[in-house]
């Protein structure tokens, strides 16, 4: 007998039928002999509403307010999925944030978990209850309802999983697992049986949806086995896990892109000390994250400095910019919103060379032309045009053996 | 300086338009140099909703449960109407039920409030913050969620404005107070100016839905003053309040009617000692209340019991009626749906008589047949058959004299 828990999004409780499906799965797996701990999101499309219903209501709501009221989608949730495992004939029972509690900081929409009491779901557990808990939202230490973010219910489950010392958390959402691309742009994309924390992380990060990052480094820091999987299906998925043998044996594990960024360059900086930290403090007091930066050898004194942001943030983020340029001297800004960042992330990469120069040399072989390079310990992200980016990742993909039935996929 | 209670039923929160003209009402109250409490209900038709899917997802939801799913309404509006007074530049914060708390019994939908800690809101209201709460919703001992049935948030605005000892508590509703009758029967129906607790509660009881019962018992039980008005003008509404001197001078203070029961009658009935136990024990198992009840003096051992029941557990009660006829060997059940209760309410009836036989005599002019009679110190209630109601309403309201502009609206 194992403890199981399970969370279920957007998607997977869109509809009255699908939470009957999903108690029909909940089931299942109690019926199986496990003890079982669901997390849900709200209702596909009812986040939005209430969101819009905030927007409409005033230009910038109050984060405890926004709180409150996002928080509601969930709440109607849990109620809905006990009705239905009940009406089956299961003892079910509902959980909100602060009836664990699932205690936060205060940082309102975007709150991080700091602990989890498990004694009243120890209880329900003893006695045969199917516990549903609301994902995404907890309590601060002064009762006030919080949220943790787009996403944040992956987090709630490895959380509460991580509490729990469950055997597994498994995440259902609407695609099999986590694939080695994009399979809307490479059709024969191929589901990834099993990937390590840190590449799942660098995934997570640079563009594939799938898990909330926070969940994974949350996963990562108590050692949650975290089982990424359909509710439309039964396929098993893929697992997030540590590291292990095998998987240091796959050089690129997948390909990644991200179009939500936007390039900024700044030209003839004069190149002295404290330069960076003035151009940068202003876009960090705005709180725009700068994601990546590069600095050219400097020429005759001069240097450039090219860094992306958020697409989102690009109008405010260039007025900054110009702001700065003026004040410093620097010879003029240019920036680019049509841009694309493509990666290869991998953990066999660490004991592998010649895997970037792979990279670069396939990307030139399409006559793509590489204008930003990043690399961590176990990725390479190139900044490219973007409209250059479905042909970069096919062949990145191809070239990287990815495809399914491809000889690595042995 | 004052402390207002003031409540906003869904029809007033209906829109965001409806919801910040709320906002501008409650900041002008505060402007006006008071504090303010606010309690809201859901947006009209949201609870609705919530509840139709609760019973799509099953036929019988846990009553747990669904006191989860529908207080969501509620903290979709505090939520809303905070923002909307913080984006008008005024301090504001929302409270659901267990954040106050407001503890209840544990008798999910139909809750009744137990004790209101007022020491979070009193430190607000010292700093100036306008209070929003979530009405309808409590939370009992163990921490779960109730909800105290439909209309619940008047009973939860009273029980806050006992609590706090606030001056007055404004109940906003889409009618400009209570009538001498409903006015889309008799278009010359006056509002009243002031109506004592009982008089209310019989008003209310009769079928005069302005007010739910629950709140007008516990505005009587502390001395409550409520102010019945509309959220749509600025005209006075209606006071209830305690009896004092005039109200005694008014003879009849309202007209009601109630549509939604029905009538049974057991014929030739043994009339020997516990026949009325036996009749009325397996309705009150089923948990149908049983209204007017009569029972004509013995004839040659034999008698017959005529009563009344909510229309809606009509079908039920009449199959456990015949059932026991049966048993008790009664001679048999006759029934008719089609029947209406009118009545009289005022308290100046205890200190005068001939106000029932100018009821009675009222009917019998316009050729209206009574069926059923029954009466308490501040009102007379007759069954009519339901085609008369509307008949019956305006005569009686035009004999005791209740039309705007008659000589007792002095």
């Amino acid at each position: 007998m194992a403890l199981v828990v399970q969370k279920y999004g957007g998607t997977s409780m869109g509809s009255i039928e699908r939470i009957q499906n999903v108690a029909r799965r909940v089931a299942k797996t109690y019926d199986d002999g496990n003890d079982v701990v669901v997390i849900v999101s709200a209702m596909a499309g009812e986040t939005n509403k209430l969101v819009a219903l905030a927007n409409e209501m005033c230009e910038f709501p109050s984060e405890r307010e926004y709180d409150v009221l996002v928080a509601a989608g969930e709440q109607v949730s849990i109620a809905l999925l006990s009705m239905g495992l009940q009406s089956m004939g299961y003892k079910a029972k509902s959980y909100l944030g602060h009836q664990i509690p699932i205690y936060t900081d205060n940082a309102f929409s975007k709150a991080r978990i700091e602990e989890i009491e498990d004694k009243k779901i120890r209880e329900d557990l003893k006695n045969g209850t199917i516990i549903v808990v609301a994902g995404f939202q907890g309590v601060d230490r002064e009762g006030n309802v919080t949220t943790m973010g787009r996403g944040g219910s992956d987090t709630s489950a490895v959380a509460v999983a991580a509490a729990l010392k469950a055997d597994v958390c498994e995440i259902y959402t609407d695609v099999d697992g986590v694939y080695t691309t994009d399979p809307r742009i490479v059709p024969e994309a191929s589901k990834i049986e099993k990937i390590s924390y840190d590449e799942m992380l660098e995934m997570a990060s640079l563009g594939a949806k799938v898990l909330q990052i926070r969940s994974v480094e949350f996963a990562k820091k108590y050692g949650v086995v975290v089982h990424v999987r359909s509710s439309f299906n039964d396929n098993p998925g893929t697992l997030v896990m540590k590291e292990d043998a095998d998987m240091e044996t796959v050089l690129v594990s997948g390909i990644t892109y991200n179009k939500d960024e936007a390039k900024i360059s700044m030209m003839r900086v004069p190149d002295k000390p404290g330069i960076a930290s003035q151009l940068f403090s202003p876009l960090t007091e705005a709180n725009i994250t700068v994601d990546m930066i590069i600095q050219n050898v400097s020429n005759e004194g001069y240097t450039d400095m090219t860094f992306t942001v958020p697409r989102t943030d690009f109008k405010k983020a260039l007025k900054i910019v110009q702001d700065t340029a003026g004040k410093i001297g620097a010879g003029g800004v240019i920036s680019d919103e049509s841009i694309a960042k493509v990666s290869i992330v991998g953990v066999g990469m660490r004991s592998h060379s010649g895997i970037a120069s792979k990279m670069f040399q396939t990307l030139s072989q399409e006559g793509i032309n590489i204008q930003m390079i990043s690399t961590s310990e176990i990725k390479v992200s190139c900044v490219i045009s973007a409209k250059y980016t479905e042909l970069a990742v096919r062949v990145l993909h191809e070239a990287f053996g990815l495809s399914a039935g491809d000889a690595k996929a042995e």
